[in-house]
């Protein structure tokens, strides 16, 4: 496992920078539904890139963590999302008769994914101690 | 995989009450020598009770995320310190010449103690936003 990069991620957004009309709680279904679809595609590439030492896959979570920070997206989302994609390809891995042990490895995905995730938080949350008096 | 209790975890700590002061870049050596024992030691609970279906273990994920929220723990040493049990477990199994397999489920661990850790800085935050004018 190599999480080096969790640390060293650039981050883009501050607290402020965030506007509570767009959080996920105050969103209509729709919206919620077009966030999702792009959320899943990015999902989708960093388990297709993850493993394959592509340079890309950083940016995208980077992209990910960026989205679902400023949704204030619950992280029980990300957990869904994660879980759903991993039912898809556990379908497709039996249809195809092949061993389902690859699912295990994209746990380290997920870990690498809430980690960025929770980073940027906490940072920004550093940012927010220091503007507030 | 069943991370329900992620989203409904209590999480006692507002982010006002958070002490700079005592924030993990803040620490001496000796300090931070002193939280780290008392992490890994919650940390090492959280690994041996998580798949015995111990009502314990999510007291002790919310007593582990609280500390590491109050300290502002950087992520890595989350990551680091799972790492460093692994290591110690993979060892041990080498040497009961038993299979190693059984450290792919304690992803799951590392998995559900971030996710909590996460959610508590996302809810910490909406609060700061809240306050702040």
């Amino acid at each position: 496992m190599d999480f080096s990069a969790v640390s060293t991620c650039i981050l883009p957004t501050t607290s402020l920078e965030r506007d509570p009309q767009q959080f996920w709680g105050n969103l209509t279904l729709e919206q919620r539904q077009e966030w999702l679809h792009q959320l899943r595609t990015l999902y989708y590439q960093i388990i297709l890139l993850y493993f394959r030492d592509a340079p890309d896959v950083h940016e995208r979570i980077a992209q990910f963590t960026y989205i679902a920070y400023m949704l204030n997206l619950p992280i029980s989302e990300v957990l869904g999302m994660h879980m759903h994609f991993m039912d898809e390809i556990i379908k497709q891995l039996k249809l195809e008769g092949r061993s389902e042990e690859v699912v295990l490895d994209y746990r380290l995905t997920l870990i690498d994914v809430i980690a960025h995730l929770c980073e940027r938080y906490r940072r920004a949350m550093v940012e927010v101690t220091r503007e507030t008096p």
